[in-house]
């Protein structure tokens, strides 16, 4: 129907249209995006991630993880220290997501602008 | 901090930061990709884009009215047509869109297993 074929993103049971849903929360993207360099404790991510609560980051890393993005290791000590990674099915996220976040660097000011008119 | 440049999507006052936010729901991705060929009527949106509610679509179309990625369009007519279409703005994010959803065709099965496994 609509041109849309077997496999599309569109189809309710399609795998890959939950996997958009996967990422399209709030925060994943941006969470995501904070571990690109190189792994990351809660507490750095807290302060890279401006505006997230530990609550909310908590969560978010949890679900990551679920979906096989994210991993988390206990590299003991004490105090311990844990720290979140990307898997390598998260790596192969990031350029979908760096294209996305030039878009917004380049097109944020007229959503803004967008909003401001109503 | 942490190699984060001024205009970088972290921070929490950036307008792209709040672009990243405003795609980032779990419908605008689906519906703005449906809006890609051509115009369409909240009915085809909803026979196009499987397990989302006529309510939802319609909150959804006005958020994205509101940040200025669609339009809507009555025709007038007994019934009156009223149509949706994709903004200049709009249209630009169906670059990154399509990139997204190659990632997810291609690893969305990858992400079911991992959601599987716990």
């Amino acid at each position: 129907m609509y041109g849309v074929e077997p496999g599309d993103v569109f189809l309710a049971d399609c795998p890959a249209r939950l996997a958009v849903e996967v990422i399209a929360d709030k925060w994943s993207v941006v969470v995501l995006w904070g571990l690109n360099d190189h792994p990351r404790r809660h507490s750095e991510l807290i302060d890279l991630v401006g505006g997230i609560s530990k609550k909310m980051l908590t969560q978010t890393l949890r679900r990551l993880q679920a979906n096989g993005l994210v991993t988390r290791t206990d590299h003991g000590g004490v105090p311990p220290r844990v720290e979140y990674d990307l898997t390598e099915l998260g790596r192969t996220l990031m350029g979908p997501i760096r294209l996305l976040t030039e878009w917004a660097e380049e097109n944020g000011e007229k959503v803004l602008e967008a909003q401001e008119r109503r």
